[in-house]
């Protein structure tokens, strides 16, 4: 049977989600926790190679086996094993041709950025520290210009090695709770860096660097130069995916 | 001079607030950080001697010196050496006479449920995890009693040595943030435990294992068995103290 789970975790201590032969990683913990109660080598298929120090309360994984254990079962069994940095949310039968990676309808992440004098320390780990006034409606306004199909090459990584860099974003919107600015994006699918890069720009669009309307053209250029920078990965927090 | 600072803090790793001799404790690291910028031995006292694992947003604390660095500098200087759990967010010049603990004229803290099956890794470390329905409506018209001048034996520690139990909640109220229940408590003092049980006694009301109106009977026992549980301390935040 083919088992789904959907698995959170605290990146902060992990080089990312995908295995790596000599370095931690959450992948790697899943494997490990899932061999050793089914007793048997497994492959793991993942929705998102989230990177490095990234946050998720729901990324999506599938593995096939053979064990006896009920699929709904498997989150329990598994966390009493997996560090506490990493939990299964859930786990369920799906059918064996489920991709977790290429059946998605939609994902949604969200990048925290504290705007404090001080980095607080209880938010250190969550979110990027920006001190300075934000012009939170100017953010509003640039982000409605991210939503919509474009081909996103202004606000992706370079090193983005995809065939098209064309993404339908179905939601860009940037919301203050308390002394947080949280930039939520919900789209078909995202390339390297792009949420990240997504904040960057309206960060500097908050920041009076960029002027709102100027976001289209950024767009529109096709030319990484034009964006923001890349924010770091502790702000950024994947939370759902749709199939 | 006596200078004044806001100190917010990770408490995860700490001893509580209170120096000790061969433990890591936030006044152990201030007072190191303090002595290494003035180059003399200093005191400190503090307004909140927060327990084990309890996180700060704005505990206050004061020290005397005859540095020559500015009163509001200290907040850059200390954070420069501070480790990164523990940050100044606030310095300043304040009168001789002035002092923390005993001119408090009331202090907020805030405690986190999260309500969910698993306990969310990027939660762990600063809510207590409850599965379970939760009747929030209960949990607030439980919370009305609390509020006022009241003997709370019931709601403390038994391990408070203070001569009065009598304290005044001015506010007490239980909010819902997406899956987490926070209460928040602000009064003139609080007993030891007291908004860990506090808590606890509203997470029963949030049960059904304790009737809202019960909680003025419970408080007018003046029995500490009558209370909740203490919750665990990593859900505890000290947000504010007023001066």
């Amino acid at each position: 049977m083919r088992v789904f789970l959907k698995v959170a975790y605290d990146g902060t201590t992990y080089h990312g989600w995908q295995y790596q032969n000599n370095q931690p990683t959450v992948e790697g913990e899943l494997l490990k926790a899932i061999e050793q109660l089914v007793g048997e080598a497994v492959e793991i298929i993942g929705a998102s190679r989230t990177d490095a120090g990234v946050h998720a309360l729901g990324n999506i994984a599938v593995f096939d086996t053979n064990s006896s254990i009920p699929a709904n079962k498997f989150s329990f069994a598994l966390n009493n094993i997996l560090p506490e940095d990493i939990k299964i949310v859930e786990s369920k039968k799906v059918p064996n041709s489920f991709n977790p990676r290429f059946d998605v309808k939609n994902k949604t992440y969200e990048y925290r950025i504290l705007n404090s004098q001080v980095m607080l320390p209880t938010h250190r780990l969550y979110s990027y520290n920006y001190y300075g006034k934000l012009d939170l409606e100017a953010m509003k306004k640039a982000a409605k210009y991210i939503e919509g199909e474009h081909d996103f090459t202004s606000l992706a990584s370079v090193h983005a090695q995809v065939q098209s860099y064309v993404r339908t974003v179905f939601l860009c919107e940037v919301i203050q709770e308390n002394n947080t600015i949280i930039i939520r994006v919900n789209g078909s699918g995202f390339l390297y860096n792009m949420v990240r890069i997504i904040a960057g720009t309206l960060l500097e669009v908050g920041r009076g660097k960029i002027k709102s309307d100027e976001v289209k053209n950024i767009i529109e250029s096709k030319d990484r130069s034009k964006g923001g920078p890349t924010l770091p990965p502790q702000g950024l927090m994947l939370t759902e995916i749709n199939y």
